[in-house]
């Protein structure tokens, strides 16, 4: 486990952002999220180094982010599922102030009905306030290989 | 400006975590929504290297979370204040799993009627889907001297 870095802050931002506040961490929950379970997909995935991937994989164990299954695994706990909203948010701000020319990489989908949900949780087909977990993320347009 | 670390990510929340995927930089931008605006207030209230603070609010700065007025203040811009949903996402997730003894530090209310909003942004006491500009952030009972 890392150090609490902020001892003196009484926040539940800061309480947060030492179990998951670097980067790596949340690209980490990401791709759990996408499906990415193997310690070698994760570091194909982000060219992370192994000693760093290591270490920050067993920080997310013990904080039961994720589960590291027998089979060698690491799944997402309830409690790490519980990061989509928060992922959700990070994605919306960056698709809007971080465009990319073909659009989104990824669209977030309002499930059984197809329209596109916006970062206030509101669909705009239906225009219905969609839970997280009506939520489905599917590649965008702006997915292009670089 | 830093190093863009995740160059092959095509990924909105990559791309985000390389503006405020840190947690100082996170920390200050909630710093900022609380009213803090100038230099020694940040390291007092962060208790922060005056060095690191100095990068970080450049490059906050640079992205355009952050203005730097001529008085010297360092106020959220339009781009920064569309973090709220983020950094509310984040503190509802520590208030959570992070539980304090006397409850939460800060309580999220809906304007007008009082209620306590949940991360799914819904109001306890009228049932109101809220948005994120009817949420008042109000020291809660968990917030005592450590």
């Amino acid at each position: 486990m890392l150090d609490r870095t902020y001892p003196a802050q009484v926040c539940s931002i800061a309480r947060t952002l030492e179990v998951v506040g670097e980067r790596w961490s949340l690209l980490i929950v990401r791709d759990a999220f996408l499906g990415v379970s193997r310690f070698s997909d994760f570091q194909r995935s982000l060219g992370i180094a192994r000693n760093v991937l290591t270490q920050r994989l067993e920080h997310l164990v013990a904080e039961d982010v994720l589960e590291h299954r027998e089979d060698g695994a690491y799944v997402l706990t309830r409690k790490g599922r519980e990061l989509a909203p928060t992922l959700h948010q990070l994605m919306k701000w960056g698709d809007r102030h971080y465009p990319r020319p073909g659009g989104p990489p990824k669209l977030t989908l309002h499930t059984g009905c197809g329209g596109n949900v916006d970062a206030a949780m509101v669909c705009d087909r239906c225009g219905d306030h969609v839970a997280q977990r009506d939520l489905e993320v599917v590649p965008g347009p702006g997915l292009a290989a670089v």
